[in-house]
């Protein structure tokens, strides 16, 4: 079975479980004190810049509030997209955790901008109010849609000139770059963000995320607070090569190549049939439709989706490394003979 | 490289590993909602119950904290050993998380028992303190050591009598159920637990910690609490096939049969050796013993061990799944070599 | 001088302060054990009904806190309006200490309608998302405007119909229920409120305010959650004196009726003055107003007020309990002249 | 009646309420940004050194969490006497509000010493375990006992030589000051303390505690931490004017050496009766002795004591500014003859 609902209903890419067996031999340290952890973290420098320091956590909520932990204190805040995952798909962890405010701002793409932020912020800093210290962006967003570098760059300019830092929730950054046609520090440290969520669970790791601190020092405190965060886990090694895997050869542009171009190839299948309107521009491996209420329930019985907006019957394909071009035919010839 | 450092630092029963790449085909439904974690559940109800409810996250901190969450308020407190792994090894994610206050009592050997909790319990019951609503024992201990049934029971009921819940850390469950000679459920639910954290990773899994409510009713809110609490790992088939092979053909009990035969070997191996005092009984796959300073950086170039206390010169050495006898041997022929 | 900043700028009313005094003799049990507290207790239930339990705390943003968490747990989250003072006004503090989100929808007048409600919160009910538990209103809110009685009770009606509960922030509970013509039961209780936090300090006592628990059990952890919240206040007769005297007497009502008097005279006394607007029904204790911005500073002079919205140039003026016909209409010639 | 339960059973010193009033008239900027708030912070430089920073909070409590909320980081652990009011009466804040442990040592006096400290605090820095990063005393002890400022200074070369930050819970300073014939400047920044919660309420205030920050920097966020922490109240002179009494003309040592004079003339009162014994040096307001268990209901009869330790029928007796030589020989001859 093949399944547009979710790139993390996909298994694990052949060469990351190879990677994973490959490790197997002995002993080794436990909690990332081994070198396969140790040459992971290379190949993390390798590709994010020479000061970049990694560390793996479970999963991408946990990347994302620890990630953000480095940058607020609980009074402070975080100025988010209201679409974004942290706001709406995290069950309050980072409130939880960090005892800090969501600032969430309504967007038509998933974007932030900088007028959006000027609009939103005041000048008010007085003890009565959350201070704002972070802008968190998505890349690529949750709606599918990716920033350019420019654009990040004009966030990053505004939130360092009011002393704030930047967060990129890069749980598909992979996307992202390889849409950009750049390589992943380029799309991350190179446009000014200071701390980073990278995933790979979304790009075909069995599970592991990555907080990559890009600015020099943020990380002084990490182990510990990995540790307190209930994220350290034992035998690092099977997490390390997975990531090994990934940033060795390219894999995790291959796999999201593929993935977007399964995406664009599926828009482009449904571009044109009446009653279906693509809502978002199609910039990395999700497709977001507005199809007839009735027509939903059908094309789940052929391949799983879920509904984006019940009210307005928008749907979200999201397709993956494992995605093929007759899965994606198949579907789009259900939707055009459905829809009909 | 074997070492008796940790039995984290093995590395993945071949079993556990061929299950994992077993369910690495097509897509599944992600956060437990796919046949594989089905099936693990109704195993976990074979060994431990029907009413047991089991949750799968990420380490043991995790495991023992969202165990105790289910059982406290904030203003509640948990009683422990002193010696135990929530109150030396887990960094504070305790008091960080369920910002509950954790009352450790000295043991003479990792063990409480109903007069240490008399003797601590004061009647008193007014806002100024935190009120124990919980007592948690690890079983069998950081020091190797085991309860017998009858005494889990006695502290089980000493803590029903009060309202409490019994907690067990579970890490080696599998280690102390087979030196008594017990299945995994009348070790925790047939003498009274209420919850258990219940540990694969240190007995051959690549990573995978279960909550196991043993009490009907407590698992009310734990979707909740696990998403929040950073917990809920996205590909869970991978964990849950990893508890599958555990929980089949004995393998839980092969494996933890095996590391506490070696304990025991390595035990034998060095008693009666002048400068050598075992310090605990040996009642899973811990040994603890007291050596001559300067014996212990030499013994350490042979195989790697941990100093538990640097004062009295206190070691200890872990068996895992994988020691073999020959290890063993070798490592207790290096001990009277290095000592004498 | 006089101020129309805010009516927390006010002093405390002379027969408060001499309730105060009336208490100092002689030792008293402390934390709330004592026979003035007691007293003060009987008043509310007389006031609120029989059911009410009432409890004392340091400030207003503790009473809504503290009401809170009664109703809530941490994955689950509170509606209110965006301008609400738990969601602007009090630094995070509710995500920092109930680890909750605020769920902050815009309103055009500070009150949240069951259409805003509807239009807002979705069937969704997963892991992901926080769940809401309660929904928070304030009367009379932050924008000077106050619900009607059907108002609060539709509100009501859509909460518990949903399993959820009521709270209201009443830290002008007083100035509404005047208005309403009213008691300050049936202005909560009455219209099916489940919490209230009841607010002294702004109506005259030196320093006060209630968390005030309307439907049976919803108390029944209070004494631990105050004292582990740090709002437990030894010395307690000279808190519940001040509550004893503001519930006797109608002081509560003689001191908000004159409250909003007054904040109608100055209405009235600028109302037709050609660029001042007034912006929302003036139906408490405050005035809005958009002012040109060059007669803000002028009037500033004149008496202390704050400028609500710099873009908009629109300043909020309060009345208290201590103001005076000649403050007001000293000051509405003032802006008559400044802005003429 | 009077009682010897508790100074905080005690009314508010005659002085101290004539201040209140004083400050009563007109309209003051609120939360501290007032006249009287600034007299009294200089009141605090005055005696606590140019660089103190006070401000004020509601409660003992509150006072010592935000203090060491300045000098803590989540991870990290505070060492404190098991007797420590912060480990036995606030119900677990310190743990729920900071998310920290805290390090409790047992002591026969209440009192931490170099010696404690040494032995129970070892080298190991590691992610697993909290780090302690502060010492908090209590001066004078939860016990009747007092440092010498050579013991407090030794603690705090003690603390600073490992990078850890000595704090002092201060509700009884003014007992431990008068005591040692110094001011309290000397008391505490003087001889190391870098933060210190400073009681009013005990002595004589109707409430009011404030934290001093001793050394320059530590309070750069307090006023967002305090708003964040439900601790900011809005009528700030009131708590104002109280402590700029208790500063000014020696107020806190008249009412200090009083107290301690009583707990004197009460130790010196029961001496020698045969059935009771004095358990600690009285260097404080408080007598703590053994009693034959069947005299301690009569005696709570003539006045009111708590009982310390229902095993070993140990009783506290505390003075108060208040008491009255009537009342110490007065109940110094109950003891008597009861006993008897």
């Amino acid at each position: 079975m093949h399944s547009f609902a979710s790139d993390n209903y996909a298994g694990v890419h052949p060469d990351v479980l190879a990677a994973i067996g490959a490790v197997n031999a002995g002993h080794q340290r436990s909690y990332g004190y081994d070198p396969v952890t140790a040459e992971a973290e290379e190949l993390f420098r390798a590709h994010f810049g020479r000061h970049a320091e990694a560390y793996f956590v479970a999963n991408g909520t946990a990347a994302n509030v620890l990630s953000l932990q480095a940058v607020l204190r609980p009074y402070q805040a975080v100025i988010c997209a209201e679409s974004a995952h942290i706001n709406t798909d995290e069950c309050g962890a980072p409130e939880r955790y960090l005892g800090c405010k969501l600032i969430d701002l309504p967007t038509p793409d998933g974007k932030l901008t900088v007028d959006l932020l000027d609009a939103r912020v005041s000048g008010r800093a007085d003890e009565h109010q959350v201070q704002p210290a972070a802008v968190a962006i998505t890349q690529s967003t949750e709606l599918g849609t990716r920033y350019s570098l420019a654009e990040v760059r004009a966030i990053a300019d505004w939130a360092h000139a009011r002393g704030m830092a930047l967060h990129v929730d890069g749980a598909r950054l992979a996307n992202a770059a390889t849409g950009l046609g750049v390589g992943l520090g380029e799309a991350s440290a190179g446009c000014g963000a200071d701390v980073l969520s990278f995933g790979g669970t979304k790009n075909g790791l069995m599970g592991g995320e990555a907080v990559v601190f890009l600015r020099p020092g943020l990380g002084a405190h990490f182990r510990y607070h990995r540790k307190q965060a209930m994220q350290l886990v034992p035998k690092m090694r099977y997490v390390a090569a997975q990531f090994r895997a990934l940033l060795t050869d390219d894999l995790w542009r291959r796999n999201a190549e593929h993935a977007n171009a399964m995406a664009a190839r599926l828009a482009a299948g449904v571009a044109g049939v009446e009653g279906v309107r693509i809502t978002h521009p199609v910039e990395a491996n999700a497709v977001f439709a507005v199809l007839p209420a009735e027509a939903v329930p059908v094309l789940q019985e052929v391949s799983q989706f879920y509904v984006w907006d019940e009210r307005s019957s928008e749907v979200r394909w999201m397709t993956s490394f494992d995605t093929t071009e007759k899965d994606v035919d198949a579907f789009a010839e259900a939707v055009r003979r459905v829809v009909a």
